[in-house]
């Protein structure tokens, strides 16, 4: 690749605040932590913003001409608009000018991109978008998925999903022994819906899970567990659930202190806290969720990313390349595909 | 029915808590709501917990022997022990000595004793459990059904439980014209799993059913619906995620306050505020779900609901026999089944 640092390919056009926020995201991502960055847009559109910063180096611009709308189907959009953003970005990823790309764009033409450009991994039947949240335990995050890409799931995708998250959870999260969860109604074995019975089979017997169980929804936040496999439909309700509760929360929090004099003064003397706990609470923080499964580093981030959310994306990006995530679920999951017919 | 008062049969044996705590409850409720108690259960039990008290008159207590255990499997449970409180509870129901059954025994063996002993309303072909949830705008709480009963739904359950949530949230929760929403990952029609897709169109072309299209996790505690239809493996997640989220952001932000001086002296003078905060998102306040589309009043509390939570539960069961929720769903439902008919 030429360079030892991570180049990330950046859907500059994608996202409620594209480019100018896309941009000082890169930017401020190119300074504190040292990677290359390549903006992938309208080059016009893309001067102005930079022209609101002074970087150095300026990064590099590949242009690309037009976008997927959000209100587009993917798949037409993305094959009528061959040189739209993401596909550019994508593309950069297969000639290995970049090493992964971060878009805020529409999320299903990101993921259909990823598919088609860069294919999945093989023994990967269905890549899964994967989001970490915090938990009560401050310094365990837990890592979900599939948050979105895949509506209805068979046992084999939860069963890979796990594989790719265990994964994630040790070289990305850091977390020496993951335990992985499957979300479901009750601990029991035999709770849940057809699909949650089998999969749990299928992660009891498959040993390179670190499997301990089902996850109640009360379990998802505990810290007990750092990965909890579902289908995209539950795991996207859980998520947007859990981004909007934080806010909720300390909406009705805020209510209650603004009655009262007493609690007026409380409020003031609680802004420094306050504002740590937003963090601690607030997506922007987590920056995206990683697209598993394909053949290249994505990190699909919020369609509301500002910098700072595109800046933290960039940085699990980065995280994901330096530590060779791509390369260990393909060993990995082959070692388990070869076992698997071993044993069958 | 011989009284106007609302008579109520509690499941004396149920619950982490029983009798002792059960029994409190009933006797508040009967203290505070005018409502007549029968107890359930084992004659001795339920003397020494009345003992406690000084209630008067005293609840009559009917005898029952053994109760279904968590662990056991609902079905063969029931039949092995058809003298079980929950067995006894329903057939005073079917025997109309009783207009309404409260337990916070086993949720699954309840379930299946009213279907057993009391059957389903005509033209439903699965009950739901309802749970009510507070949500951003205080006083317009939510109606989520099913969170628990059917974990593998169709279609045509899922546009059940949209008639009969209108009627509750009209008839039980006071909203006059109920927003009915389908629980999905998307605004749009085309989103979502098989399940969701098809039954959109069935709402939307339901005229019973004041539908106003889906509501995404984000939505959920909005505010913006009065009803959110989903299968009952999501809407199980969801509620106990949501009854766990309350709590876990309750002590991060205690968390925060425990450091530095200024924030302790904040954290005094917020204590009432925490209290009514508490109260605000606590499960306890909301006494349990109602188990719609049996042909009989069921609340299902939580397996740890103490004194104050089973008082909440009776007083749902007291609006739902005050306002005729059964008779409405009925003539409700089977109005919009021959306007299906006359379509077709």
């Amino acid at each position: 690749m030429g360079s030892n640092r991570a180049r990330i390919a950046i859907d500059a056009m994608g996202g409620d605040y594209a480019p100018a926020e896309i941009v000082a995201g890169a930017l401020k991502a190119q300074e504190k932590l040292g990677v290359e960055i390549l903006l992938v847009g309208d080059p016009e559109q893309i001067q102005a913003s930079l022209k609101q910063h002074h970087a150095s180096p300026q990064p590099e611009i590949v242009p690309s001409e037009g976008t997927v709308e959000m209100h587009e189907e993917p798949l037409s959009a993305l094959k009528r608009k061959p040189k739209a953003s993401i596909n550019v970005a994508m593309d950069l990823v297969k000639q290995q000018r970049a090493d992964a790309v971060v878009s805020a764009g529409h999320s299903g033409a990101a993921m259909a991109a990823a598919l088609l450009r860069l294919g999945r991994l093989p023994g990967i039947d269905r890549p899964a978008i994967g989001a970490v949240l915090p938990t009560m335990v401050s310094s365990r995050p837990v890592l979900i998925l599939d948050v979105g890409a895949n509506v209805d799931c068979r046992p084999k995708y939860l069963e890979q999903f796990a594989v790719m998250g265990t994964i994630y959870s040790q070289y990305v999260l850091g977390v020496t022994e993951p335990k992985v969860g499957l979300l479901n109604i009750g601990e029991e074995p035999s709770k849940g819906n057809d699909l949650a019975v089998r999969t749990h089979q299928m992660l009891v017997d498959n040993p390179q899970i670190p499997f301990v169980g089902n996850a109640e929804g009360r379990d998802v936040l505990s810290g007990n567990f750092d990965v909890i496999v579902c289908d995209g439909f539950v795991g996207n309700v859980l998520l947007k659930f859990a981004e909007a509760v934080g806010e909720i929360v300390l909406q009705m929090f805020k209510e209650e202190l603004s009655s009262g004099i007493e609690n007026k003064i409380a409020a003031k003397m609680l802004q420094p806290s306050l504002k740590r706990f937003k963090q601690r609470v607030d997506h922007v923080e987590h920056g995206g969720g990683l697209l598993l499964g394909v053949a290249g580093v994505c990190i699909i981030s919020h369609g509301s990313s500002q910098a700072n959310s595109i800046c933290n994306a960039i940085r699990l990006a980065k995280e994901a390349i330096d530590n060779q995530v791509l390369e260990r679920i393909q060993s990995q999951y082959q070692k388990s595909g070869q076992e698997q017919e071993a044993r069958s």
